[in-house]
């Protein structure tokens, strides 16, 4: 498999930045290609602005929609954000590393999301008809493709559970996992997520855990089952006005989750 | 009142940033005082890293968490940063003004919240003990203020509804309302969002009804009733592992929401 790899951390000692290393090691190892953005390395743009649109003409209003558009089906964006759509388009696999801050993404890698995710490559993708919407959550670009978030918490696991205090882990992640990366087409796998990183919180012990843990999800990345978002245009939801349609959830489910097919029953009870 | 407008958008005649004039206007002919901050004409410093603390030691590791901490009690921050400490401790109110870019904030904004949210400041305020956690959600160096947030969205606003497919907009916010506003002490006002913002969707008729919804809610900043999010340290949660006791939500509740204090029935019936 061809493996791309986006870390965002300013330290290149850290965890996050330990783990991508272990990460590329892993991969290579089992005989995959991996490529990596470090973004913090790279010194990447994370702000979009005029300049990223070489056509872009400073009198009049800046809509960035129109310029991107332009700026994609052109071929006139900056290098920068090419070589990251062609890493994206040439990977089996992509993976985000970044340590949640303040519950996102470091504001460097959402500017990598920003600039990188252009209309037309990431939205904006076929067309828009009255019954059938563009191609997105769940197809696009990235479609036959997987994508998986490696997150770091300061937080302890319990904080993050089903009844913890910062919210359930899955629907923080949503935004991100759903609107970013189930948008253009990734299948998503569930989040490696390393919670208690407070300094002093990790010895030498518990680090060789994790990567064991890491290890046994980056050899699988091509078969662990997806999170099983529900598909916009295979009939879950109304159009146009995308709805869920009634009774699809489970009864008195309500958030986020009525948007993934419910696990199936198994076993004898009916 | 002192209100606080931080704003993030390029372009200073998109429909942000006339109602971030437009909020500044109304605010002024009320007679209260108003700040802003516009991060983009500012060039505002989005990324974290070594930069930002004088007294790091590029030879040693990066740790954010110290670094942060070291330089808030020590008055070694930058310039820019404590600036803005500055305006948020000085204000009744802050308003976040920024469109949704992929389901969140966009870069430079979260970067403003990565780098003015300084450990002593927005987070790791007041003990930690086994039986009380630090002054957070709810408590803290922002507690008696209030916060909003003003977003515009692409989409429409069925998408954003309890079953649209974009996810329910109350749980989009709530990583920002919850995460970033609550977290440090702020009651968190409803958000005033925009929806169906493409090109052309709003002409000069709907602009006009937009700003005077807009200013409904300006003026009444100080009365209108706070999302009832849980606080920390009252009660609700177990401590220290910060779970939601048995019993608060609604029958069947999950996800964020059980995290608000359901509205109380009213009217004749049990």
């Amino acid at each position: 498999m061809k493996v791309f790899i986006v870390l965002a951390h300013p330290e290149p000692r850290s965890l996050n930045a330990s783990l991508a290393k272990y990460a590329v090691e892993v991969l290579e190892a089992a005989g995959h290609e991996v490529k990596v953005s470090d973004l913090y390395g790279m010194n990447f743009k994370s702000t979009v602005d005029g300049k990223d649109f070489k056509e872009c003409n400073s009198e009049e209003p800046l809509k960035i929609f129109d310029e991107s558009k332009r700026a994609y089906a052109g071929g006139t964006q900056t290098p920068d954000v090419t070589a990251e759509q062609e890493k994206m388009k040439w990977a089996d696999v992509l993976i985000l590393i970044f340590p949640m801050w303040w519950y996102g993404m470091p504001a460097i890698l959402k500017g990598w999301v920003d600039r990188v995710y252009a209309a037309g490559f990431a939205y904006w993708v076929g067309k828009h008809t009255p019954t059938r919407a563009t191609d997105r959550f769940g197809e696009g670009t990235m479609a036959g493709k997987r994508a998986m978030c490696m997150v770091t918490a300061g937080g302890k696991a319990d904080h993050f559970n089903a009844r913890g205090i910062a919210g359930p882990i899955d629907d923080l992640l949503w935004p991100i996992n759903h609107g970013i990366l189930f948008y253009p087409g990734y299948d998503v796998l569930p989040p490696f997520v390393t919670y208690n990183t407070f300094p002093g919180a990790i010895d030498d012990k518990r680090f060789e855990q994790i990567k064991a843990d890491l290890k046994k999800r980056l050899l699988t990345l091509d078969t662990t089952e997806p999170i099983p978002f529900r598909k916009q245009n295979f009939g879950d939801y109304t159009m146009p006005d995308l709805q869920l349609k009634p009774g699809l959830e489970q009864e008195g489910e309500t958030g986020f989750s009525i948007h993934q097919i419910a696990p199936k029953a198994t076993g004898c009870s009916a």
